[in-house]
């Protein structure tokens, strides 16, 4: 069995969005077993008993506003702390959140740890591509001031999660830059390529330009967590920009309403497409064992896929390998 | 008369669209006079008389693939450094070229040079926002690596061109940043969102995230120009993406092309809405004269709306306006 824990408290449409989760997971998922972390009276209401299914209250709720690092380290009774420290302790396999990601960061890192090797732990989410597939984006926030030696090992990262977890054979590593061509790029990104072309370890096909990350000819994009914020952000604000100023559009003559009605499966499917929620999760790739952030505004479908994530991140071993893949890529001197 | 230079070498559609743009601005603008630049034989198939266009030829070309610094330091009889070098010997007022990025910056830093306390110029093109106005990005791909001290002068150059040329009152200027409270950022964000702060002569709105830039609450933002290289081509990339994907999807039932060729003024008014065509270049700030790049795509309406910006740019006296903004700001230790 695997032992997952589930923040209750996390995320926009907790605890019912997250407990609904849990049960459609448990549905589904037969070698899983799941503990709801939260506080009582938030979780009873939603709660009805299942064989695999228990539960663990805490008092402390960690808030989105609050100095994630502060609260960690204060708030040891919040639903993140002590998920965290189930998953240390071994009590558990994988923590899920769809709480605030500077806690599941800084929760992740301070808790249980890096993997030996690991300079810095990254948050990887999972971006869907123009040509239907799937881009892990690495690193998305966890750091915003980077080492060129951190970008290397998060290529390294990104590419054992997308062919272990995903199943993507040999999967195809670039570097987010400012130009495709090698001599480009600021100080960091000059000196990331270096180091990712002479990596052994994984298939670095080159630098991409915003414009083709989610071409379809990438499975993973290495950036800062600066860069990668920026531009998962961008095309956010931008995909709900267009969207709107679409509607706004077609809503202005009669004729283009009758079209957008005739349209809507269309719209329907597209919009499914690029949902988010149906990605599940992001990774925090780095520490000694799973959590996975799923999106703040997860439903219980986002969850029931972010749980998905997580047992396959326990089935398929990724601390391991990782640990593994890093051992032998160990310089002493870039270590800290 | 002001006076226009104009590079008939550059960009995707030369010399044919940019010849028939000069045309286009001749004709809507009485106070401007046009010297084409470029090869003979590629000006003159498309070239008749008229009263304030003149011709001025070249006989080298550079290339979107050179180096652009070696190309400007080598091909002096190149319609770029030509074009330039009439703008440094006051021949004439502007220099509107759609080639290539890199030399229009190199040949505007290193020919024209900088205005005196101006420590980078940066490329700032403008972008279309969800509520119909326009947001100036500074800078998109001048600066790489940058100091806090570039992104002061960024917001300076950026606030002074908006009110001036394009006519905005107390243009609000923002920080592209991971998050919008004050204590987020890189290292260089959080230096430069404390001087930006306590910069008096602009109104400091704060920072922005990736999806609030276009929004239409700010008309400027600041940005290193790996930062912005990356948004701008993202949300370029993300737009194709998304219409690609569209259309796909409309294809996919006799129903939805139905809806879709209904629908289909609707989507032209978005098009054109988001065409950066219809806002003409990038003016390149900070240097002791006008240029405006053009994108490499522009057609002849582009160039004529780029020929319209350096027309008000001259009008309004940006250059004179930015050095004597830049004057007050200088303290001699950030001087280079």
């Amino acid at each position: 069995m695997i032992k997952i824990v589930l923040d209750a408290m996390g995320g926009d449409n907790a605890p019912k969005a997250i407990i609904e989760g849990a049960y459609l997971a448990l549905e589904e998922m037969d070698e899983i077993e799941i503990t709801l972390v939260g506080n009582e009276e938030a979780i009873m209401p939603f709660y009805h008993e299942h064989p695999r299914l228990s539960l663990k209250f805490t008092t402390e709720v960690i808030e989105m506003a609050e100095s994630p690092v502060r609260a960690i380290q204060k708030k040891k009774d919040s639903s993140i702390v002590v998920g965290m420290n189930m998953v240390k302790n071994k009590e558990a396999d994988a923590f899920v959140t769809a709480g605030s990601t500077g806690a599941a960061i800084a929760g992740g890192t301070l808790l249980i740890r890096r993997i030996k090797g690991i300079q810095r732990p990254a948050l990887a989410p999972m971006l869907p591509t123009r040509t239907g597939g799937q881009l892990l984006l690495i690193d998305c926030g966890a750091n915003v001031d980077c080492k060129s030696s951190f970008l290397k090992q998060f290529g390294i990262m990104g590419s054992i999660y997308m062919e272990r977890v995903m199943g993507i054979k040999n999967p195809r590593v670039c570097l987010i830059n400012n130009g495709a061509e090698e001599e480009k790029g600021n100080a960091l990104t000059k000196e990331a390529y270096q180091l990712l072309k002479n990596t052994d370890c994984i298939n670095f096909t080159g630098n991409a330009e915003g414009r083709d990350v989610l071409s379809g000819d990438f499975d993973v994009a290495v950036c800062d967590g600066f860069v990668g914020n920026v531009f998962m952000k961008s095309i956010e604000g931008f995909a709900a920009m267009l969207m709107g100023m679409l509607k706004d559009s077609l809503m202005s003559s009669w004729k283009s309403k009758l079209g957008a009605i005739l349209s809507k499966k269309a719209f329907a499917a597209l919009k499914k497409k690029m949902d988010y929620t149906e990605y599940g999760g992001s990774p925090l790739l780095g520490i000694n064992g799973c959590v996975i952030k799923s999106h703040g505004s997860s439903d219980a479908k986002t969850i029931k896929n972010s749980i998905r994530q997580a047992e396959l991140f326990i089935k398929r071993d990724v601390v391991r390998v990782i640990s593994e893949g890093i051992a032998v890529q160990i310089d002493p001197e870039e270590e800290e």
